[in-house]
């Protein structure tokens, strides 16, 4: 979600009974204290009778008082924690995905030059997923408009094009923009920015979304590197 | 959530108005369907009159065709995009805190092993986070707990204790185990396993949680390498 809205954000950790009503029940009661629900993550099950799941609640507009005594006398809530919104512990993420020994490097540029922001008052991830072959890298590539404070994909590969290019179409039109390594295929057209060196591309991309760097993604547009 | 579970996960994404009635209607009409809801994660908000919010959604149950037609009526959603339900494309996460130059060097080990797992099938990623500070690094390890898919996590430090080791008896507690580096304070005593080398470090965390593999943990636990 956009920046500054974290500070309003209820978290909660919650076991309810696994069953369809038990979410309903839930999200009734929340939206009948004003709160909308901006995360609910099943993180796990627990076996017993009846069975039950574990969850992380993220709501905005209430405070987690409210949220607890909201939610707390519902038939199907059992234990419930306090917790912390996940963006204001894990912040902004940088995604990066293709070959293992390009991403290994993307990645020792992009934490090596987060560790420097973040020392600074940000808060950056670099999540990385070593994957092999068209068809899986696209999917992970749309995959990343389904990630909740995604802010850039890095593709850190020898070669990708055909459905890979069109996937990266459509993830720039979602509003996350994305650094190729410069390789083989038709992605390098597809994408911002390209940078030969895999650490470089990874501190770059660290700079495109720190509030803490003069890095401007828009003025560098189509560039080489 | 369990292993196998995946494939019965119908995943989409949608825009939906952005207030407290419309989240709470999108459950009530999926439970009506018999859908649990795992997932409910919002991605992006939209600007315009009025302000709608792009949601992703994954539920258990229910056919992806069957969802759509239970929600697509519904006054507050609009536009919805078939997706893929994030475990099918990111599956199990290796999560790294510490500092920049060890959660590097970890990362480099973790990447490398996932690839070679994720070639024969498995689905493994990495995502780290460099933090500085008890309270932040402590903050950070009871927050796995709250991490969708997390399945082991490495703390990659040069100190680390206090807060820091009771936040990891709690993250163990919920049942995800974690290796330290080889390093000065408590942290090595609340821990499942201790290694020097941070490449090896890496590379173990992967073999722990990669069916592919032949390591168990259990069988290493209180060892130091």
């Amino acid at each position: 979600m956009a920046r500054g809205r974290a500070a309003t954000t209820a978290a909660i950790r919650l076991d309810v009974v696994d069953r369809p009503e038990a979410i309903s029940a839930v999200s009734d009661a929340t939206a009948a204290i004003g709160g909308r629900i901006r995360t609910l993550a099943t993180v796990r099950p627990i076996d017993g009778e009846p069975r039950l799941v574990e969850i992380e609640l993220e709501v905005e507009g209430v405070s987690e008082e409210a949220l607890v005594a909201g939610l707390r006398d519902l038939a199907d809530v059992r234990t419930i924690h306090l917790t912390k919104a996940l963006g204001t512990v894990f912040g902004k993420r940088i995604i990066v995905v293709g070959g293992g020994a390009q991403v290994a490097q993307v990645a020792l540029g992009a934490v090596s030059e987060a560790d420097r922001h973040n020392l600074r008052g940000e808060l950056i991830s670099v999540d990385t997923i070593p994957l092999v072959g068209e068809e899986q890298i696209a999917a992970a590539v749309r995959a990343v408009a389904d990630l909740p404070r995604a802010r850039l994909l890095v593709l850190a590969g020898s070669i990708m094009g055909g459905d890979i290019s069109r996937a990266a179409d459509e993830l720039r039109a979602v509003g996350i923009p994305i650094i190729a390594l410069n390789m083989v295929g038709s992605i390098t057209d597809h994408v911002d920015l390209v940078v030969s060196d895999p650490v470089q591309a990874g501190t770059m991309a660290v700079m495109a979304v720190a509030d803490t760097a003069t890095f401007d993604l828009d003025r560098q547009r189509g560039r080489r590197y």
